[in-house]
């Protein structure tokens, strides 16, 4: 087992999961460290049932994580499953997005190694689960850090422009924006219509409505919040207009319950999947119940964004 | 709109989805204080944008909620049903659990009065949506709790025994006990043999596991947790063991990401319902998409705990 | 160096101060496990900086806590003072309240050995310390325990009894019943007159002020929160009123700022004290200035609570 | 009474303090909203006990702040004088920094108006009291964020630089580093050798201790996180360099045990004050006493930073 990719809170409940159900059904359960850089760089070592006590709430991935140039050429994937071989290690399990399962997949192509992935990204951004590891509770922390800023921004009759994560993803900005009644949520999924957020903003500022939230995605298609507060203030500079980055704050802290149970459940299921001899595919859990999906489709294909979330947004912010 | 029942963290923002929908489709919209409190006694006032603003993120509920024995009555009702008549109310939501349902179902039996309820509760006790509101955010209380009870478990090498709140079902303490890794989960939902968790506890201190964790709903059939605590010291008596009763803390703080996105939806499609000539309905959701159950069934029919998980708890606190 | 009686959130980050404070200045330093109970059972480890890496931010203790019935007598005095020798340990720094102190100076008056106490309770109820390790973190996991019980009162107009921590010491309530505006702060080191806590219930009843709060120390001489509930349910039946025991929760997470300091501060001249030969005092700080006060004194002495406060309390209740 | 400047934590609850003292002392209490604006135009209004009603525990300020440029004409001043005058208003109550007593000594100057200053800054850089209201929330905000930071830090062994507030004071930094226990604290107060923390970098590296913090203060004078990431990013290329700028979420949240109790402490000693006919001051807490300090005096002295902590920040980060 390993984790890959950015960090993500649930991953230590996941590695939990992992170890004692392979400790209950009688295997042996390795942990890399590091992700494949440990694998390419033999860093690996026996887990028991006390290497994974009192982690279940804990943040972060005691596995570690980190890149691995080494492991894109073919002589360091050799080495990584060299490696694995002479333990006699005969599945691997990898918890991480998209990056990472798609180094599995070229174990799985290229020696006929048998993978899982399990989905461990606050981005929530893959297919085939409709929650992934980390982003109850990145969109927690989000909402929590946004709830402070409206106390200043009520305070001073602000207008705040906050960026969460998201790269090619608006989950977050979505969740977090509608949790915590922003005006205006921008994401990479829906066109940025600035004029429109112009003229809302205006209309507000007519009706006195001073205390005003944009939520924007870190990978919207018009820019960050830098680049909507640049328009903003051009356009209208009589607004007290804020920015504030979330940043790396999203990714910390101890996961939440949903977190903590879903990477309990894929990390159960990922052992006996194994065991029973399915591989090559993302446990994920959809509609609460446990879903198998090759692991080239849960990279390849997208979730559509509920359309009916944007029109609430719109009549609730009104 | 009215609260009724034991106060669940959303409802508030549920009243503001409720307000602010029907504000935007034109309709007037009326808060009742003290749920069938101030309907009897014509506690009702007329709600505009500015009554439901940077209310999201507050626990409570702002309309108060209280028990009302005059409105058991056919006279209360028909003064509660008098006061909505003149001042032309055309419908009812009401946000809370089963006991708050029974009354709205009386209003529509009696009267013909066009009802809605909203799952508002902690316990996630009624049938008909996956989620209840409250019901995430209390679980999460529940879990940062008991992290800290562990703790100090920890340091002292201590069987805790923990109970929280579910007085007919065991979510609160399935979900909590799964979140924290504890040892055994008590619900009322599967008969607790006692017997089994004295063995499983001094299997336990054989092996020097000595923190131990036992997690029991209120209403579990065995008892709550001081009834357990006593059979353990007889029959244990070198354990250290403690107990904690978690209460009211449960109810309340600020709601998460889960429950207000959850009122948020359901207060809006509640009242596109009303307007659509749907009700006698709970709005909830199953597998993300709005559900509309009717009310009698909501509250009779009761979901199945998932097997899977239990076994699952077995194997993890291994 | 070890920790002793209950645990207190700043107590990991006391134990990494010393620990790198003495590798600092070229001395070994070693960990005594579970208190006394391991020293004279001989369960001590010699710690590096890596030993106390990551652990400053973690409530409970990694050098665990326990009771010890052997060291009460001459033999287990005799075995743990020759466990310490054998070592060439010079020095011992205690971690604790006042019975962990009367131990530390038994083996200063029996055996000549050079002891430092470190105030580590969340009792606040030592003499020599504006504050004690853990207090200010156990005060504001009560204020935030008592914030999400005010939302519930608040929602159903009720009386809630809230008692907290402090055998003997009032200040977990009298400074968790201020910042939570209690009405009412009941304390071992001021009489309670039962009958005024009455008439000012009754009082605010006439005025329709129905949400009120009691903060009572579990060591008040009247009784817990489940006696003058009592009281309050006899003479006042048409108040709804709750009980609500705080307990363990109190003890554990993650240290404030304020307990990180003082801990890193008071570890931290530890070392240096017993490097210059000064010991036999508890290291503390008043007036933000390290004080060395001898063990008896720090045992046997008491701080006033402070009138002021108590004046405040009923004028800024009313 | 008005609140001025940037709002901080706890400012509410010296809002309560000062109205429910006010009315025990048979005075009229009246807000100003948003500071000198409200009363060059006159947006004064009258409190009762009501309305300082559940605020003790909320961020931000019910009375809001905004700057105001008419206040610094004579015009402006006159205007704002004449308001008062007109209610009958005898005295100001001004929370806020040294900007807000500005303007408030003007008042006294100009006008002979009484006023009195109630420190309410997150930066903690007035000079008579040991704690400034908003600065403990402030500070524990900032090391629950770089907590979170510690987590994704330690997954991936990077550097992170984190800047906190503080223009021209070095607290906020100072206290959360070693909270947080930082390898680097960054401060105006102390001059920063970006030599010696890139040597301390480097020798880290050496031994292998790949994860590292850096606190930098906003107003230190090397220059913010950006600047201190680039010179190490051009030294230490092979580092995995990060940056978060904790920005407005350190002025939000619920206060703190230690800053609702500062609140009150002298929002209460200020109306006594104010009757008591001392004025031009500021009321702040030293040692732990109620203490008076001429109002020209706390914008222009300033505290030093201990040198004892800045020796133990080295000591313990090694």
């Amino acid at each position: 087992m390993l984790t890959s990719g950015g960090d993500a809170p649930g991953m230590n409940a996941a590695i939990r999961s992992v170890v004692r159900t392979g400790l209950y059904y009688g295997l042996e359960v390795y942990g890399i460290v590091r992700g494949y850089h440990g694998m390419v760089n033999d860093d690996i070592f026996q887990m028991e049932s006390k290497s994974v006590a009192n982690i279940i709430q804990r943040g972060g991935t005691i596995l570690k994580s980190a890149r691995c140039m080494e492991f894109f050429t073919p002589e360091g994937r050799q080495k990584a499953y060299d490696n694995l071989l002479k333990r006699g290690i005969e599945g691997l399990i990898v918890i991480g997005g998209d990056g990472s399962f798609t180094g599995a997949l070229k174990l799985s192509t290229e020696f006929g190694f048998p993978v899982i992935g399990l989905p461990g990204t606050i981005d929530k951004d893959l297919y085939g689960s409709d929650f992934t590891i980390g982003f109850d509770t990145a969109v927690n922390t989000a909402i929590d850090a946004i709830d402070k800023i409206r106390d200043t921004a009520d305070a001073h009759d602000r207008l705040f422009i906050v960026e969460v994560m998201g790269r090619h993803a608006g989950y977050l900005a979505l969740h977090s924006g509608i949790a915590t009644g922003a005006e205006n949520i921008l994401i990479p999924e829906s066109e940025t219509h600035i004029d429109d957020v112009i003229a809302s903003l205006s209309e507000k500022e007519k009706r006195k409505k001073l205390v005003n939230l944009i939520v924007v995605a870190e990978g919207d298609e018009f820019g960050g919040a830098m680049e909507v507060a640049k328009v903003v203030r051009e356009r209208l500079p009589q607004m007290d207009t804020r920015v504030s980055i979330l940043g790396h704050i999203q990714r910390g802290g101890a996961p939440t319950c949903i977190d903590r149970i879903l990477a309990s459940r894929v990390g159960f299921h990922a052992v006996e999947s194994l065991i029973q001899g399915r591989f090559n595919v993302m446990v994920g859990i959809i509609n609460d119940k446990i879903a198998y999906t090759p692991l080239e489709i849960a990279i390849r294909e997208k979730d559509k964004i509920n359309e009916d979330w944007l029109r609430m947004v719109k009549i609730l912010s009104s």
